[in-house]
Formats: structure tokens, C-alpha cells, sequence
């Protein structure tokens, strides 16, 4: 049922995508704005709102007990807030013109058009699945919801076999490499690149391979899968790649994921290199006055070099939520982009990256000097005071900060925060050698592994453009 | 033995206290240029150079086994990189228009006078030791030395009874309170203050209290020690304050420290308000071509206030030695000062601070608001996700962030180092909602602590100046 949209005394925001950008985006609104002023109505396709993707990987491993602590917030506890979230309910088509949208009850099949005043497209990204042979048999597992998430843990129970491959070694396929080692299983990622974490230049991942292989994981880098073979009952048998088979009893898909945004192309609106929905400052699709986008489906501007990216991270999704929700409800927010951060661990090593690889410099005209230092999280004669290789890029002449990758063990990796904050400051590398962070012996040698880096890098330009 | 100054065909440099400031700068300098051309002769009145004070409670505490542990270069190090440092060696007095320093012998008692051309003052700081009757009673102990730290080690070893006394409630004071229970003692905690940490607002410093006495330190704030009471053999037996007796088998100080400037106040160079030298931002004494002034008998410039302040750090003696050394050497370096960040802990409770307390903020003449909020330090639904409390103080109109108070579990301590660098570069707090941090579950929630402290004092900037 929808009021025809002439009748309608107060504004109706539809939202599109009942996950952490959308249903933050909600949520502002609705505490910037009551029921009296603004009805909103959220269109979400899956069984669940507003969780946490990040999560799947701790519950899957047996490091989060129960699937619900998860969920961040449940549709009923939504719809008790008075937005109107109508889950298994896919939107089908964006008519821009007309200000509605179509919509499908998945379950009963009905459909419906829904005008709008204002509109959130939180759309998400979808995993990316490769049209090969096999890939959709019993046993081959995505871990984008918590329906796969499910999927894949009701496989494992059923699984005697203890040999999982994992295709993908970007975060999501070293944090599911964690997950199975933990659930007991023999691990082999399977990984197109030259090393694990492309979004590491291939010196530091080289770290993460050499850790993961200590770790008991099997690493195979510059390796295409071509298919996945199937045996009894066409269950999951073997990974098949040019040079050789990996035996196989479930396996992982952790390749990454892509803008879905077919509805927003189809609708006319404007999408980026990279097929995510391209937005101003204020989370506005460009040339489009009343819609709006954010999470997973949008590009975000790389403060460092100036270009559009597509990351995929809860912590922006939410960000844009807000930004939106607030500009829905008259409010006003920007979001103003990002540098790149990301952590992550496997086991006890830690990964983290902000800014650019020397690639992502290269690709945007920046010439720089590189530095990759040795130190240690904490004193060195403090407990375990564990090593971590900070690799700094500074540009040549300005001696701006580029970028910081880490790799290390414990309390290496949110150090990476002090680089992300440097860069949106756009601090030079000179700068950095001075900063003032927190200094005690079970925290931090005298000199900080960020000054350690930023000084040799002092050193380094100086010794190219003195 | 010293060369007459007018024979010298070199430059002598004269660096008066072998520990971080001076030495770094000594081996800076000789980095830079060789015996050669620069002569360098260092006195230090002690038996150690270059260690870390620092680390001297988790030495008495026994995470650090070995004294030896806490010397980053020792004499004959030093010696063999060509720095004649005279150990032992006292100096007494600085004859600044005779440019020369007349300097002690303390095992033969021998004088005499050294010439220089550039001199480098890193006298250090001292300990505060109130007047009171009995501090000198054998029992009672400083911890600013590996002298004094071995020396409170022997009587622990020697002392049966079970009780310590540790009076001053910092850094020091918390820091010995955590050392002396790993040691099996049981610990009274003896503070002026209204609550231990005085680096922190009451608010934060409660905090510590709970925490403290949680671990079964017995916590005396608004304490005014009176005297200290000696039995048996003149040791000490009790502290009594105005209200109260503390029985005491060993009294650990832990009330800070203050510059040591008697020679440099003697020959008539330029102290500041905290009785420390002042200093230009190349940390060349102000006034003086040829003198230089580092570590922990200066004052720094406090960033956020604009005024200087007395930091005794072992952090920023290191860079004040390293501009120095390049500035002694004909290179340019600055120190352009500090944001006050620290950082400390008490068994598992981190303690962090940076920029203004309320109460600095009065002072400056600066109006703000100030939240407090509650958050983990990982995603709440990962395992150990330690609370931890932040406190941020924003600016009235500019919005900008003043300063960061942090009480937490594991990982919320060098969070701190987040607003370190946002107070360097200037930031809003407006600015601090939308920095790109680190985030994955085992990390930070989805919203870091800092992220919702700074989103708050959004909120109630906007309340108090709409």
C-alpha cells in the first residue's frame, strides 16, 4: 500500500538498502526529524538490517558465539524508532522522473510502486564471483551476509573433511584463512597476485606471506583459478588453477566486491571508473538534487591523490549515513573522503595501510623517496616488545606524506592511525619527525616506530633533492 | 688535561649531563661531522649514561630483569664513536664570557677548567624531595636513577615486612604503585592531590582511583605528608600525615621532578616561569650564539596554550638532543614543541593524556565545552573488548580540539596519539568526526572512541554556540 504521492501532507524519504549506510541515514533523520514531519520508508532484499559484515569472519573462526551479536540493529528495534523497514523486499526500478520506486515482496511476489520526495540509494557491493565451472556447487561459499555466513558454518558441520581453500588473500581471504585455521582446518590460499594483500605494496606483503606460511597456511600466489571440480553428490572436490589441484573440502571465496549499482545505472545516474555511484561532498548523486548515496555503493574521494576509489568498509558506510541523514532532515554534514586506512590481522600479525603503495604514487604523477624501517611495538627491553616493519612514502620536494603500510605484532597495527591523521592534515614527513605521541615503555620505544620511519625519510629525500 | 683554547685548531663542543639530551646530541653532532673537525667532551656527574629513567619502575617491578637492559649506550660506546665522555665528572660551574665550564673529579677530587666553543647544557632534572623529617631514613627511595632504582631493589631484597608507602600519585607515583605489587607488597598510595594523576582532570583521575583500588592499592587522596617515622636502626617505619600514620617497611617518591638549573641560573642564562631554561625553537638558549639547552632542565612550548611548560620525558629530551646535534654541527633542525601528550599504565588500566585539562584550558583564557563519552576498544561483539572512557575538550566558535583525556583496557592508551596529532595540525573537532581510522572488529568498534568523543563535542558545541 502507498498514499498516492498528491495527497501527502508531509515529506516521504524512501531508502534503498537496509544495511549500515542506509539505516544510519535513517536513523539521523528520524532523530532530526519526527513522524509528524518526515515518514520514511527502508526497502531491504535480505533477511537481516543494519550488521556488521566485518563480524563474519570472528563468527565464522568461533571468536563471536552467535550470529545476533552481529546485528547492530534488528528490523523490529527499526521499526520501533517509526522508520517503516520492509525486509525481503527488493527494489526493482529507480524512476527518477516520476520520484517512485518499484519494489517486490520476495516472499509473496507482490509488486508496488513507492513515490518518493527524497531518496537513499545504500544499495551495497555484491562479492565478485567469476563466471568458472563450479563455482556455484555445494561447499563453495561467499561471505558477503549473514545468510552466508550461516550457509558456510552449516557446511562446515556437515563437512568430515578438514581441507578448506580460500580464494582471495585480500583481507577478507587472510581474516576466513584465520577463521579456518581456528575451526581446525588444513588452509591453502589460493591467490591471483604476486603476494598476499594487494592493497600492500609486494615487499610488505611478502611479510604476510612469510607469517602465514609460520602460521601453517599454504600460500600460492600468481595463481588463476580456471575451475572448481566437483565430486560425490556434485559437492566442492578440488580448486583447480593453470599449474596444479588443491584438494578441497569447502571453500572460501574472499576475491572482493563490486559496486551493485544496476539500478542506479539503469535509472541514468552518474557512476565512476570504478561503477560506484559518484556523489558531491554532501553525499548528493551528482546532478541530482533529492537523491542520495552512500556505502558501499559510491565512490569516495582519495584525499591523497585526488581521485575517486571504491572502498568497501562499515566505517565509511556509517560515516555517509550520518552525512546523509543529516542533509535529508535539512541538517547540513559533508563527508570529505578518505586516505585509505585499513587494518587487519592474521593471528597475532597485524596489517594496517593508509595512503598510497608506491603503484597508487606512480599512477597519480607523484615521484617520492620509499623507507621500510625495523622496530619494535614496545621498548625493547619491555615484555614482549614485538617487531613491526613500517614502510613510509614521502613526495620528492614537498616532503609531503604519502602513505605508511605496517606490518607487525600486537599494537603494530592501529599505529597506522597516526599516518591517517597526518595525511588528512597533509603533514610533511619534517613535521612528523617532531610529533608528540605517547611515550612509555610498555607502549612505545623512546623514538616511535611513525618517527623512526618519518626521520629516515627526512634522510631519504634530503639524499635525492637536497 | 685541556688543550688552551687559542692553540685549538678545531671546534670543541662541551656537552654538561651524559644522558638522552646530551648524548643524543653529542652522537648527533659526531654523525655529522668527524673528530676531525669537531672535538666532543661530555661530563656526566653519574655512573651511567644514556639510560632510559623511564624504565626503571618495570625494572623494580621485575619485568625487566636486567639493569643493563635499560642503557641504551654505554660510556665505552660512546668513547669508541669518539665522544670523550668523563664519566663521574661533575661539572660546577659555567663561565659563559670565558666560554669554559670548571668541572669536578668526584673520585680524586681534581678541578679544572674546559674551554669550548659550543656548549650543550642537558643538566636534567631532580627530584622533588620535600624537607620533611625522616626523608632521608634509610627505606625511603627516589627512582629518577639506575642508582637509585638498585639501591631500592637491595633493601627490598633486605626488607622483610610486606608494606610500602609510595607518596605522589603521577606517573611515577602510579607507575612504582603497579611495581611494588607485582612485588607482592601491599601498597598505600599517599597523594596531595584530590586524585591520583593529576595530569588528568578529578573526573578522569576517579577513574584511576577505582582502578587502583580494584587492585588492591589503598588509595589516600587530599594527603599532606608531615613526617616520616624511623624505628629500629633509624629506617623508616611509618609515613604520618595531617590526619593519619602509614606503617611502612619501604617509602618509595614518587612527587616529580624539577629542572636542574642551579649552574645554568648561576652563570646567569635566561629560566622561565618553571625555573627551566628557555630556549629558542633551535633550541639555542635565547640570547646565547653558542649555547644550547635540551632535555629535562628546559621548558618547552606548549602548541595548544601557547605558553611553556616543564615536561620531563624521556621522548623529548631524544629529539631536543638530535636538533641539537644537527644545529651544533652546522646542519638546522627545530623543535617546535609539544601537545603535553603522556601516556601510562597500572597493571591492565591504560592512562593517556594530550593537550589541556579543563583547568589548563582556564588558565590560557580559552572557553570550551567538554564531553565525556563510554566505548570499547574493539568492536563490542569481539572477544576482550576492554571498556574505555574518553574525555574531549573542544573550543567555543573555532571548534577546535583542545584536548583528549583516555581511561581503558588494552588498546586505549596509544589511541591517544590520534588527538596528539590532530592538536599538532590545528583540527576541529568537526574536522575529527570524518578522520579515515583504522577499523576492523578486532581493532575498534565500527565508530572508534575518538570518532564518537569528537561527533559529542560536536553536538555540544553546537548546543552552547548554535
Amino acid at each position: 500500500m502507498s498514499m498516492s504521492h498528491g495527497n501527502r501532507t508531509k515529506e516521504r524519504l524512501v531508502v534503498v538498502g537496509g544495511d549500515a549506510a542506509g539505516m544510519s541515514a535513517a536513523s539521523r533523520a528520524r532523530r532530526l526529524k519526527g513522524p509528524d514531519e518526515l515518514e520514511i520508508i527502508a526497502f531491504e532484499r535480505g533477511h537481516f538490517s543494519s550488521f556488521s559484515a566485518c563480524g563474519i569472519p570472528y563468527w565464522v573462526g568461533g571468536d563471536v558465539a552467535d550470529r545476533d551479536q552481529l546485528i547492530a540493529r534488528s528490523p523490529e528495534e527499526h521499526r520501533a524508532r517509526g522508520i517503516d523497514l520492509r525486509m525481503r523486499t527488493e527494489v526493482t526500478e529507480l524512476d527518477v522522473d516520476g520520484r517512485r520506486v518499484r519494489s517486490r515482496d520476495l516472499e509473496s511476489g507482490a509488486e508496488e510502486w513507492t513515490p518518493y520526495d527524497k531518496l537513499v540509494i545504500a544499495t551495497g557491493a555484491r562479492p565478485v564471483r567469476p563466471p568458472l565451472p563450479g563455482i556455484d556447487a555445494p561447499g563453495v561459499h561467499g561471505v558477503q551476509t549473514l545468510d552466508d555466513g550461516q550457509a558456510l558454518l552449516d557446511t562446515l558441520s556437515r563437512t568430515e573433511g578438514r581441507r578448506a581453500v580460500v580464494i582471495g588473500a585480500g583481507y577478507i581471504g587472510v581474516e576466513m584463512a584465520e577463521a579456518m585455521i581456528n575451526r581446525g582446518y588444513e588452509v591453502t590460499v589460493v591467490n591471483r597476485g604476486t603476494e598476499p594483500m594487494a592493497t600492500l605494496d609486494p615487499d610488505m606483503g611478502r611479510l604476510v606471506h612469510d607469517a602465514m606460511e609460520g602460521l601453517g597456511i599454504t600460500m600460492v600466489n600468481d595463481a588463476e583459478v580456471t575451475k572448481i571440480l566437483t565430486g560425490e553428490g556434485g559437492r566442492v572436490r578440488a580448486v583447480v588453477t593453470e599449474d596444479a589441484e588443491y584438494p578441497a573440502d569447502v571453500v572460501v571465496l574472499g576475491i572482493g566486491v563490486r559496486p551493485e549499482t544496476a539500478l542506479a545505472e539503469a535509472a541514468g545516474l552518474p557512476l565512476g571508473t570504478h561503477r560506484g555511484l559518484l556523489t558531491d561532498l554532501a553525499m548528493r548523486v551528482r546532478g541530482h538534487e533529492d537523491i542520495w548515496a552512500g556505502g558501499d555503493c559510491v565512490e569516495v574521494l582519495d584525499l591523497v591523490s585526488g581521485s575517486e576509489r571504491h572502498i568497501a568498509l562499515g566505517t565509511h558506510a556509517n560515516k555517509h549515513g550520518q552525512v546523509i541523514g543529516s542533509n535529508v532532515a535539512g541538517g547540513y554534514a559533508t563527508f570529505p573522503g578518505v586516505v585509505g586506512t585499513a587494518v587487519s590481522k592474521v593471528c597475532d600479525l597485524e596489517i594496517a595501510r593508509t595512503g598510497l603503495r608506491e603503484k597508487d604514487a606512480h599512477r597519480a604523477g607523484l615521484r617520492f623517496e620509499s623507507v621500510t624501517i625495523e622496530a619494535t611495538s614496545r621498548a625493547g627491553y619491555y615484555p614482549d616488545a614485538d617487531p613491526m616493519t613500517v614502510k613510509m612514502l614521502a613526495e620528492l620536494r614537498t616532503g609531503r606524506l604519502l602513505g605508511v603500510q605496517i606490518v607487525g605484532g600486537e599494537g603494530a597495527g592501529k599505529r597506522v592511525d597516526i599516518a591517517a591523521v597526518a595525511l588528512t592534515a597533509g603533514m610533511t614527513v619534517e613535521q612528523m619527525t617532531s610529533l608528540d605521541l605517547g611515550y612509555a615503555p610498555p607502549f612505545s620505544p623512546v623514538w616511535d616506530p611513525i618517527l623512526v620511519a618519518a626521520r629516515q625519510a627526512v634522510s631519504a629525500l634530503r639524499r635525492t633533492t637536497p
